[in-house]
């Protein structure tokens, strides 16, 4: 390149040797080698998607058009016959971008057609089990005033839905994607749901902020949980990691449980009987039979002090 | 409609059913008999009217026009005519939905126009309340460097600011539209303050993320609570859900209390005794007189071990 | 102004008062003696600058630009030629409007200018740290695929490194940008990092939500987190506000720690030792020595009803 | 109001007399009697509905959707259905302005629904008439490529596309609109054609700029102009301008006529006969038989130069 | 800079020749020294000033917003000091650019606002003006249905309404700024009146594509033009362009003067007396008197056909 | 598809014939046979080419951005980096259509890249002839203020500027896309150059809206024209349209012609030589010599009536 004249504000040659540091760094750690120059999935087209799926199983809540049995049908071929372009697009970035990382050959070219129309082909399902999700919420909170306010307004709903999405396009080994969609619904509503988790029908999740729910999770049916929940894994040393990557690191949780805020569950031998009932800022590494109730008060520390009083320690 | 020719891609033909399926399980549900074909109000609608709001709150802050003495007036005149229109039609909206989703009569064709008249009377005494709030978070944190970095930084001050304006249209009994903006500012700050909750004058949230305050919940003057505080409703029985509707079921919380990260206070018969302290991840269902301060210490934790042992246990 | 005629709708009428009022409340209180009309730093700018800035620090990710060794250096240079420029303004406002509403004269003129550039050269150092955090999320979290997906997809390293940056202008004595800067990746993560914090290399944070790390909070090196975690300040009576101001009022926390979910440290005075590993929930306000564990367990708990009968208290 | 301070910058002081002025104006000369609170169509609106119904009319030529045998319904349906939403909400809009500006009563309220399916009806009778254009457009353009280019890229194609949906409104005695998309039109290529005038199928404007067609003007079938032909009225005495607005005041132009470039003919009562051909530059006030040529060549005027120096004139 | 690998597509490398070239090429000319990094105004800048403006003259026409006499001062008030203020920037950008390139000191600081204010003061008399002009439309076209029709759709009235402005800019000496409006204009509607014409009261152009006005033209009141009418210059022998420029060079037009479409007036010298009639087509470098018909028409051409027949020539 | 239920609105109902009709309108016409379900090239994309085209011949005319010697080549460097890739994306898309639509089989698939490249490896040649275009608008035009003026004002200059790029991809035989640019500078200033014209430097059009240049015209240097004047093609019966579509069929203006408003030049062999002047409204369709005056004036009409009224004619 020709050297830039010696005129002009001083600022803007200071810049010069910033510029050239970043480029070395780039290229001293080789990223060049590992991804050559390929497209990454973008999140904005991600949550495009996002929005375009919950328009498909909702018709009517997201958007302004007005909706009839008349024009149902135009309105939903077209809007699924552009998620399937969206998405399949997107998966094929996700697809090509993991193979170079890893160095191996492309995918078969139309792997995001196939893997994109699988996931629509379950769609239907979703919304059958989003439903049973939305009487969850109903009879699960009593300032809940009605259906339509639960699909419009619940950040759990919110989180639950884009987590059954993400989960489909998890099952079917769609890199990148499941992870940017659930993100993006921690990111709305404080809930850290891992789209490998499995879990069952009418989950509800109130309020949500601070929830996470770790990838080897598997969660009954009729399962409600509170704000500040974790359901995590036991502390992991680190020469422990790359053996762990691949095994259950967290908790079972049977059906009908309900977990109380900032409760903290870990581990992937920990099982949670049916019907028990866990207290707020309950910390838990062990399991409890079906039917317990786990419950940490305040005045049981009164009493503590109490005993130390009287035994004089 | 006519059929498609059997020309093109396969992957266009398999979505067919797909779209089928969805068109048909709406139906099946009756959500037409319920809802016709009338539009929702619209989130992104509501999201402006809270930003325009803040703009008459607090002009200068938001937004990057001159606004002086001499031309305050028109500003404000404007944005308030403007906010009276864009709010008296959402109001519109949201009562039609709810009149028509309970099978009643249309509501008055005005009574958006009237109920946003009433909430803008109310917003010169909105501003009175913030700015005590204003005040209550200067002297709460010591890291705060001045008034303006509250109203034009702090999450907490954000979320106080949007309950405000959301409790006073839900003492108006206008629909969806008070969760619409609690749940907005829950999304931006992880604070979920219902806006059926009654809160006093000089209340300030430090962080505030995980914060939730129920529907029932009363807060005095001069309240301070920090980050994962829940303010809730005791376990519900599901039989019991609907005759709770109405019933108070979240704290009462007296003038001049302080409530530490993480606690937990529940019940709609639980009450803080004024100018109580409240430690961090406390956990409490019943009251405590005025004066009281709960503490939750590991080091005590460390004291049950040593009992423990000399008991041999 | 002249008189508005007496035709018109009466809600148009009625909204003339509240103009008044609000117009009136601002003058009062001397709003316009603090701050003259001088405009304040834009939202908008700050996020769009934070955007530019992780775009330079990791080119290929956050665009769907083509990027390679050819054309690395223009995109580098263009980007950083406008970082400068949008940043050394919002610099210039921030001063300005600071010097102003503390009654001071106004800042050199050039001074954001200067202060950019000192900012825009620490960004290979920045990056540098940043590389260190990628590699401590991708050996303490066994779900973690790959460096692309944290650079890409987690919130804890998006929370750090709008931290590293804003820590950067904090120190550089910019005022307004680094805490709009921390706002803004609190509001998109629940995490809550004061941009005054002093962090070491090799930082991880879980999941996140609900973290707060307070201004004069000092963290080693290799230290690991999760969500929910506080690093605060003790208790502040009203009185003592002023003078707390400028103290250390958080903990610090040397190498090696982990901290698990929901555990809270207070006080400037608290030291967590080296190695040392706190558990969920704990609430601690003194100081461990280096190695420490402190756990809190439900079972304990139960042990402690078992004593209590034992007593018969 | 509130008497603004004496504070603050001169200039915005001095804008006060002109906003008492503007206003003064405005109610001085009685708008608000004619037109009271109503709004007027949106021109952006009418914009909008131009580009989808030109999508409707070419499926892919206007978007970057693929578009299928598969889907070609979904989409069409979609969009004729917004098409009629967005159509018959405009065209409410300028019926009940011109009502209320005429004095009149308000239309039916669902006139605007009627009209717009009545419009959306003849779509397929316009688009086999704008077949026939494309044909007139590569016979008559020795520099056209295919349809793809004259659909895709010519502006006299554009024109009359624009012109034929909006002469659909004009016959429905839709007001406001159909003026508003020819004017549209008019901005886009120089082509002025009023959406009264009758035009018969295969019309071909090549380059087109400058021409004008007039309201009453009446054309053939496989008529071709060129750019700067205008088809007027003649001059008009002020007195006599009234009396005209409801004659046929501009010529009729004959099947298979070609105009070329510049010619201007006048007039209600001028006929130009079949396949006349009007040369570039003629001026024409009186009929032409059928199969005349008018032409007007510079060559002549040399020959006057002549004749006057023969003459000694 | 440091030197890009050899690695990378061919492509990229083979542009940093065009990058090296085009650099070089620009500091050649020295376009630098007489520059310097001053931005120029902007064009989107100046087109939303235009349609301020508009909206400020006439107002409920172009905005969706419900104006009424209760809210048309704040309506008022509130546009008028955003248009003093976007207004005020670009003069103050344009002034500075002007004296850069001409080597001058930079003028006063606050002359761009001092020049807004003039021009904002002159818009009531704009508007008084611009109303002949709606009657002069009104009684010229008999295909005017109404007031409102020639505001809101007639681009003959538009590019007079953008004249009328720019004009007065062009007064008080703003440089570029009034050019670029006219040019706008002229996009749009093809009608070119430069900003230094002098154009009196119910001024009306009909149609208008193709119309030029020149700079020194001088226009009485009632004059009606066409299409496609130049008043414009005489041929420039080149070496006598720099004694011309700041000469009358366009004609004078005197009142209630008509020219039809297409017609041609050159020349600083030729004045068209009042009441006379310019027949389409004509083409005229020297004056007529009052009250004069000047009609080129084709039969006149048979008729030279006829005398050339008869002469034998 | 599923039946639609007889229940909802009627208008709905009525509108599943149209969609049917204009399916079928388009499944008939065989349309899927020549253009499958392919892409074509993108209006708005390239516009935004336009656009940074013009961005990167004249640095600082069209951005905000600050541009100075330190940091031209970056701003170049990714300017036209980026320019490389849209450009090459919209060729292949053109290429492709047009193979599809003509039967042939795909092209190379980086003949896109390597057009693109060759366009852009033309950019400085481009810029080297467009500032003599500048000089001659600054010798041509009294009213021209300064170089500056030219490139940001002058819509000859801009219709200029894109022609003279578009001329560069038609010469590379790149199909559709020269062809959209020229329409683009034809919609914004009503100059129609078709990108196939040759072209000479300094060339000048004054005002220019409904000039039209045909597609096999020659133009020398020094050459200039007004408005309204038409290069084109001379009547082309309809038999002989085919054998027309690749001879030369529009004029050749040697150097230093100026040809004045509304002229009209027709025919492939039509001639004029260098140094005439054609005068305004002249129509030509014969060869002049060089140094010929050919000009048409209203006064030799009147001459022409005072001969009619001695012959008595």
């Amino acid at each position: 390149m020709t050297k830039p004249s010696d005129k002009g504000p001083n600022w803007y040659r200071e810049l010069h040797s910033v510029v050239d540091h970043l480029a070395a760094s780039w290229e001293e750690r080789g990223y060049w080698d590992r991804t050559g120059t390929l497209p990454i999935p973008s999140h904005e087209e991600v949550v495009r998607i996002i929005h375009r799926a919950r328009r498909i199983l909702f018709p009517g809540y997201f958007s302004q058009t007005n909706i009839n049995p008349e024009n149902l049908q135009y309105y939903l071929g077209e809007e699924i016959n552009r998620l399937f372009e969206e998405l399949s697009r997107q998966i094929n970035l996700a697809l090509r971008y993991e193979a170079l990382s890893r160095g191996e050959g492309l995918p078969v070219s139309t792997l995001g057609e196939e893997l994109a129309l699988k996931f629509i082909q379950k769609l239907p399902e979703i919304k059958s089990i989003l439903l049973t999700d939305i009487e969850a919420a109903l009879t699960g909170d009593p300032a809940a005033k009605s259906r339509h306010e639960i699909i419009f307004c619940y950040p759990g709903f919110l989180a639950i839905s884009i987590y059954r999405m993400a989960h489909e396009l998890y099952r079917l080994k769609v890199p990148f994607i499941p992870r940017i969609m659930t993100e993006h619904a921690h990111s709305l509503t404080g809930i850290d749901i891992h789209p490998g988790a499995t879990i069952g029908r009418s989950f509800f999740i109130d309020h949500g902020t601070g929830v996470v729910i770790g990838e080897t999770t598997i969660i009954g049916e009729r399962v409600r949980i509170y704000q500040g929940v974790t359901l995590g894994a036991l502390s992991v040393p680190k020469e422990a990691v790359e053996e762990l990557r691949y095994r259950k690191r967290h908790p079972t949780i049977e059906d009908d449980v309900i977990i109380y805020s900032n409760a903290t569950i870990l581990g992937g031998e920990t099982v949670i009987g049916a019907r028990s009932i866990i207290g707020g800022n309950v910390w838990l590494t062990e399991s409890v039979p079906p039917d317990t109730k786990v419950l940490l008060k305040a005045p049981e520390l009164h009493l503590l002090r109490k005993i130390r009083k009287n035994l004089g320690v």
